[in-house]
């Protein structure tokens, strides 16, 4: 395929796919390649041995919570042996947030395009010290076993009983409202719960129960997170695969490396050292505690919100630590970066301007600069939780590979068709 | 007190008075002057034989409501007998959308401030043909019925049973999400569902109760707007009595009348013709069919949000056919009017500028030009309801004579003292 109808056909996929809310259901029983023996974790795949500190303790926090392990301890041993299996959770068709260990019992969001294409994301478990971000406590524990029992079914009952929610038209009202979907999803998370919310006072178990899961709902600013995740990983799988296509179908990073898939380059991560940013931290954290980059969350700006939606969402400035002014440079480094123009991601504030969409390996090798993505920042500790946000500027080398690696295919095409 | 002395004082407690969500409760249990033969409407006070057709509507409908009248033909008849008495509800510290009939049976929000001064508004119905609008179609009554025989007890018990509720700051809150409290309340009305959702769900007399009263106010786009109306004028109330200062506490409209009331001129309305302004029309409709303006919720401009929170709500613009870079010129111009800026109505999208605030009858003398409001339209006629919306420039008249009422009274003041 030439390359600019390879780009059109990709961008057009972007800009298209159009994502339901299907369920919410134990990974065991929906992703494939998860099972007592086999977690996944966020980014690019992980040698043993490699695994960084804070996916430890949100390894080891799961391992007790699936009563593998009796004590955080055991677990530690249990890793040290070897004798649990990981992979990467995008190759699976998942995406979690920061260390993003999807294990059997662990409740996933399940998303779905028109025409079946499915993708997953853990439900989110709040901001602090949560397993995702590699907290241990007991608490945190003790928080994801209610999330599995009460949370997770009175959910799935209510998304059952609920007219079909499209998360990409409620991504859409997002930047309406003011979030970018990856790291402002305030109004999102209301919007969401005020869909399901009769049906949650329905359907739950009890009264309290309902109650329970309202409150836990509408405290959580990043309820809406693992949906607008699940449902970007569905929008970027539609795009994936286009012969000869430069646009960037994944980004993510597991705390070591850094990786991004590339539409027109089938399974191969391209990557580099996983960046640190320079994050606004929470009160009592200095620099120095901040892990590098964590997480499938950048999926987010591989659709056309996050990052490239920066100026839809000022007030997320006091998050990051980023001011208004400045989201409108990111936005328009997007421009530069991307293939087109989304026609459902309006920006009210920029005269409805489409967000930015289809980040191009071919143009970032030019620009010779990497995009930018937003995300939350792990203490570098196992045990620790969250330190603070980012705006973070990616590394380049992937991206350049990756143009690389296409042209030399694409060459190669050429000379087999000869 | 000297102007500068007075109008500082006047935009200070506009700037710091603080509103709580204290509960829902039939009007005549907590208004002053509702009763079974006198009830409220919106704008300064009507003459009998006045009120204008859609408001007849509105009344007639509500007499059904009340049980006072069989039919709504039954209902014309005793208004014409002029056994109902009728009284503005911005003197009784009510404020109503469009019609803004108050009847004892009507379901109002009440709202107070720290110091215990409250104010009313009738809880809202949703759009399209509703009773504020002069609809009298069976449906509306019903639904009022169910307002207030399930919905507004079941927000009561819940409202008990949640932790105060700030409204002037969820009003802040909703400036960060793209409403600007007046006529876009979409991302407020979610936030204020999810602070009481828990307690819905638990007070409510069954699970079905509950369901139905998280249905109803969830799809009802206007669902915060009676709780921003009355949250404004607690504010405007206590910025109200400040001798010499010539700054507008409340505007409103019966639709043959707009007045406006001054902090430092006592009771006296000044008043011009209703405006009709240019609506954006629903289809179906044309400008023939828009009643002149009608309703108190201009009080959301006294305070700073509506038309002079604009630019931070562009996504208005669909609704109001007005334009983003519009909203900027609207904001400009409400600055030009005002005596000062909100330290807490923040619009990030303008850096974090504070919203204009205490629209200055001077300024608006000097400058010739009528301050900004944004508005539903009803029909012409009694009994369709709504018709459109607008963004409608107020008449000069009012502003101009109440500025040189005011000025004549500080020399007559000043003549007393000498």
């Amino acid at each position: 395929m030439p390359g600019s109808v390879a780009v059109q056909a990709t961008v057009e996929r972007l800009d298209q796919t159009r994502t339901f809310l299907v369920g919410v259901a134990p990974a065991g029983e929906v992703i494939q390649g998860v099972g007592t023996g086999r977690y996944l974790h966020a980014g690019p795949p992980l040698e043993p041995g490699e695994v960084p500190a804070p996916m430890r303790g949100a390894l080891a926090a799961i391992l007790v919570f699936e009563g593998r392990c009796a004590t955080v301890e055991d677990a530690y041993d249990l890793l040290d042996s070897g004798a649990l299996e990981l992979g990467s959770a995008n190759e699976a068709g998942a995406v979690g947030a920061v260390a993003g260990i999807v294990s059997p019992s662990m409740p996933v969001v399940v998303v779905e395009s028109e025409n079946g294409r499915r993708a997953f994301s853990p439900l989110n478990e709040g901001l602090g010290r949560v397993i995702r971000f590699g907290a241990t406590d007991d608490a945190a524990i003790t928080r994801l076993r209610w999330m599995r029992d009460e949370l997770a079914p009175t959910l799935a009952a209510a998304i059952g009983h609920t007219e079909p929610v499209e998360l990409t038209a409620m991504q859409a009202e997002g930047l309406r409202r003011g979030d970018e979907c990856h790291n402002r999803n305030v109004a999102s998370s209301a919007a969401l719960i005020c869909r399901l919310a009769a049906a949650i006072s329905e359907r739950a178990a009890s009264t309290s129960a309902a109650a329970r899961v309202l409150t836990a709902a509408t405290e959580n600013p990043h309820f809406f997170l693992p949906f607008s995740m699940a449902s970007a990983k569905v929008v970027a799988l539609a795009a994936h695969g286009v012969p000869g296509s430069p646009v960037v179908t994944t980004m993510s990073s597991n705390g070591v490396r850094f990786g991004i898939r590339v539409s027109g380059c089938g399974d191969t991560w391209f990557t580099a050292p996983a960046p640190v940013g320079e994050p606004k931290l929470f009160d009592g954290f200095v620099q120095a505690d901040a892990h590098p980059a964590m997480g499938d969350s950048f999926i987010t700006e591989c659709i056309g919100l996050g990052a490239c939606a920066f100026n839809a969402a000022p007030a997320i400035s006091s998050f990051l630590g980023t001011s208004p002014a400045q989201g409108r440079v990111v936005v328009d480094l997007m421009g530069r970066l991307t293939a087109g123009r989304s026609s459902r991601f309006l920006v009210p504030y920029d005269d409805y301007a489409g967000t930015p969409i289809g980040i191009d390996v071919t143009r970032v090798a030019q620009e010779g600069i990497g995009p930018y993505a937003n995300n939350g920042v792990a203490h570098r500790e196992a045990g620790r939780g969250q330190v603070g946000a980012a705006l973070t500027q990616l590394p380049l080398e992937p991206f350049v590979a990756a143009a690389r690696a296409l042209a030399e295919r694409e060459q190669a095409a050429g000379a087999g068709s000869r």
